[in-house]
């Protein structure tokens, strides 16, 4: 890391770092100085915070004590700022990859993601296998034969989300779901398969949309009592328009942390939202509803925003796939304003299918929004080869980091890593990349004060009471930075940009757990003012900050599940737009793992009289 | 502008911006509220603002009356911030112009830059003229026929350069310069030219750097007492190694505002740099002494960098040529990493011709400078074509802002507007750029905040005693910005390019006064302590912010006389890569004026042996 000077730390030159497993760089652990705190204690805290001298200085020690100022603030770096995670495209060198042009049609880039993947007929049923959730192309196929209908499986989703609401459930997975809405979609929906006219083998398909995404008719909450008040929702976001152009049912808007401002998904406006496969814990945030609903069967496919883990870290602990493509793959159009260099659209699925078809509707850029780079082409992996799991593919590990979190976790990701070794004769490089710990706090800063920004002048003409405590915690925090940190944040995203470069040279993906801990509990002194819990939320975003900050793609990937059967996942990082390879290494993965899915305590049955 | 509210603007989105001449947006004038500071007024002022409590308390007062608060860190914007003004390439449409691979060697497109322009034999000399510098080309004659050499030139140079030091001249127009260094590169220059083996035109002609740009064997002070004893110049900077393998000789480190933090060329380190046109005078700056050597005849071409009109304001304000490329179009490497997004290495030159065969030498972008974009190609105009000057070219035309300036520059600029019209049939079309000054506090927020956050490491470990008042002043103002303005300031670039983009697709060039004002008396009191005075910067300033916060390319040609007799400059800015037009442009002006222009009080021939 460097010299520790009396203020802060000197970082040594990038080409200085070794950053192979012998290296002297230490891993530097989670140093978070701030207790749990929700109810009484966090309204207390944050009146503190708030007051105009007294706030000043608990900001300054929370900061110094949480090594913001050691690390981060006054630390001396000699690479020049990086501000926008935006990457040259090099062209596609993998096989066994179907390229596309980026401008094709929706419908038309699904039908190429379809024509990757086997028909389910040939998929051989493993006889072991204890639980599958409903895909795209079960839907598909129901559909086609007439065995159902998008009307009904639209009623079905109706019932199914108005039990979920019930007093006894309380998942709490939407914000909004308007029935006539989803009723004329269906309906007309039904209607084209009945003409024998689906537009796509999404036509039909239930797929949720995170509430920090416009989606007509709905407003656009962010989670919040007021950012619809202030910011109305015109149209759909283009990721919205391009699955409703392949006939697809947008169902509703899912349950998110307040602004995306926290990664617990317990939300005091909206109800915490409720992990499926054991409602008193958490769902992870802040795609809470979106991975609920995935994980409950209510539809195969959601999308989330993901803007430091928001996608993958409830996609791991609701035990779904969770991919989120590489920065500006997916236009960003029409997502809440709050990050502007973070923040990205990704998708939540019940397979790897089901991500890649998504993925398909979804990508490929706009010029428009950053007219500097070429766009990129869609690349498809062929999935149907037999071919695809023969290739060479390095793992980077970097142990130390890959082991901090608790023993179930690394004892679950590490087998599933050894599997991979073991079918496939994939090799682990062992490698050390520096000062991940730097990179989170750099992180924070950043998305802290883009998010802090994006909303100052709104807040200003507004009550704090309509804002949850924990989320004003935050956003005094957010405002306290100023602008030697927010670009010597840019300054560590350049120095780490460049270490995940170096390691992408010795290796095709890097491995890690996705998150450290699995879903813990709400507790009741939470629900009604949110909850602070650095500690928690340290382990939850642990290895998740590269895709952001770098604007990297990365999958999660369900590998099993912790003693008490909360779920795990296992995660890729991948060069910038190896989206075709990440999904490639995670179909894999999931065919090494499926057999030992299990199914949630919520859930329902979407087309249970396709299978009866 | 937009509504105005208790504490920000709310600004329009740009599309209902009416950009036309009739368009009710209004010009605002600079509203500096802080009076001209020397001696020991700006000591007590520093103090007061360095003290912890009462400092806080007066930079608020300052932001705030300066109307920072309200256009600013308060403002309300729909645009996303863009934080690099880093343009994509579109190819060059433009006629009479050669298209150049980035990639070739400098000697090579000094060649092609020569063959561009009329042979000396062929312009046909006017008789009314009064005054001349020596040309690239003149230097090369005169090597070339053995009228003079390298070595005399040096010889020369050296003298003059003492007596430009001396006791009643006191121009102070380098920081460093070694004799032993200049002889051996003339002496060298002066065998391959008896071998009848010169490299370029350039090859043996003195060139002189500014101290923020590496160049061996100098330190790079930056002007101050102590960059370079923390930051070691351990190589050429890229356009320093481009000119030097043309043969050029490399003559000495100019003065210049400490840390370029400021316009005024008074340093209290080095010297106040004083105009050759009247030695009681400023030169401007930052880049004081580069202008200053090239307005006395000591080099036909000088280096400087500008970070907010650091070249083109002590050009104009000197009577010479300044050129400042697009954004990325000179590699930056080996420039004082002090700002990032807003400073480019640019030409001050005695001719327009000199600025073209220098620019072809240092021109052309590395890839690793910005990965992310294509190199662009390298145009340079066919200068001596009879067709040149016959193109239909528009420009723009902002007439209140192009009005707010002195009287003398008024006139000057409107007769050299009027007489391209005139010659050349070019016409004016009348626009509205809002919010330009707007866009001059929103540069200085993030030309500060990056200065700061670029040395804060350094100044931690230092005593303020070495450094200047006025600069002292300026690091106070610049470390007090939070992330939320230097995130709004990103908004207003890119609300900005936007404006500016609307303005070019209905003119190809914006033509405005160089500066509002000529240059001012440099009085006793500030020569110790360096001087406030940021009525006469804003002045200054006022027309020079897009090139650098939006990174379009500019030049300034001497257009004229104020009643003092001194220099007033007309510049013109371009789209993005479009050097080439401006160069032509600039030509056809120069064509025009040169019959006008006369001879510096303080003046040195390097050439009088060859001319005799």
């Amino acid at each position: 890391m460097g010299l520790l000077k009396a203020t802060g730390v000197v970082y040594k030159p990038v080409n200085e770092v070794d950053l192979g497993p012998d290296s002297d760089e230490f891993y530097l652990r989670a140093n978070v100085k701030a207790p749990r705190m929700a109810g009484l204690f966090v309204k207390v805290f944050t009146w503190f915070l708030e007051s105009p001298i007294f706030g000043g200085i608990l900001l300054y020690f929370l900061k110094r004590n949480n090594l913001i100022h050691k690390l981060v603030s006054f630390a001396e770096l000699q690479e020049p700022p990086l501000f926008v995670p935006l990457h040259p495209y090099q062209g596609i060198t993998e096989n066994e990859v179907k390229c596309l042009e980026p401008d094709m049609s929706p419908p038309g880039k699904v039908q190429q993601a379809v024509d990757c993947l086997q028909s389910p007929e040939d998929v051989p049923k493993s006889p072991q296998l204890s639980f599958e959730r409903w895909t795209i192309l079960d839907y598909a196929r129901a559909y086609t034969s007439g065995e159902t209908t998008p009307k009904l499986v639209a009623d079905r989703f109706i019932a199914s989300v108005h039990e979920s609401s019930s007093r006894h459930l309380q998942m709490s997975f939407f914000i909004n779901y308007n029935v006539e809405d989803i009723l004329k979609q269906a309906t007309e929906s039904t209607a084209r398969h009945a003409r024998g006219e689906p537009i796509s083998v999404l036509d039909g398909v239930p797929v949720a949309i995170k509430d920090e995404i416009d989606c007509m008719p709905y407003p656009t909450t962010g989670g919040t009592k007021w950012m619809h008040k202030v910011r109305q929702c015109k149209n759909d976001a283009c990721c919205v328009s391009r699955l409703r152009a392949c006939g697809a049912i947008i169902v509703g808007k899912t349950n998110m942390h307040e602004l995306g401002a926290g990664i617990s998904g317990i939300n005091p406006h909206y109800g915490a939202a409720r992990n499926p496969y054991n409602r008193s814990k958490i769902t992870g945030g802040s795609s809470s509803g979106s991975a609920a609903v995935v994980a409950a069967g209510l539809c195969p496919v959601a999308l989330g925003v993901d803007g430091g883990g928001s996608v993958r870290l409830p996609a791991a602990l609701c035990g779904v796939v969770g991919l989120k493509p590489t920065f500006a793959r997916v236009p960003h159009d029409g997502v809440l304003p709050i990050n502007y260099t973070v923040g990205m659209v990704g998708i939540l699925a019940a397979t790897v299918e089901d991500a890649l078809i998504t993925y398909a509707a979804i990508s490929g850029g706009l010029p428009s929004d950053h007219p500097s780079i070429t766009v990129p082409k869609i690349g498809l992996p062929l999935l149907k080869s037999a071919n695809y799991m023969s290739s060479d593919i390095k793992m980077a590990i970097y142990r130390e980091w890959f082991n901090d979190c608790t023993d179930d976790i690394r004892e679950c990701c590490s087998n599933a890593v050894a599997k991979l070794s073991d079918k496939y004769g994939w090799q682990t490089v062992e490698v050390t990349i520096p000062d991940m710990e730097v990179m989170r706090l750099a992180h924070y800063l950043t998305i802290g004060s883009e998010c802090s920004d994006s909303i100052a002048s709104y807040l200003e003409n507004m009550s704090k009471a309509e804002i949850g405590w924990d989320v004003r915690v935050g956003l005094s925090v957010y405002s306290s930075f100023d602008s030697r940190e927010y670009l010597n944040a840019q300054r560590i995203r350049n120095r780490q940009l460049q270490f995940h470069e170096n390691i992408f040279s010795v290796a095709d993906v890097i491995v890690t757990p996705t998150v450290g801990v699995t879903a813990y509990t709400i507790k009741d002194d939470c629900l009604k003012t949110g909850e602070l819990d650095y500690i928690n939320g340290a382990a939850l975003v642990r290895y998740q900050i590269a895709g952001n900050f770098l604007g990297l793609p990365a999958v999660t990937v369900p590998v099993g599940y912790d003693k008490s059967g909360l779920p795990i996942g296992l995660q890729f990082i991948g060069k910038p737009w190896s989206e075709s390879l990440l999904i490639h290494i995670a179909s894999a993965l999931q065919a090494l793992c499926k057999s030992g899915y299990k199914k949630p305590e919520v859930f329902f049955d979407m087309l249970a009289v396709a299978k009866e």
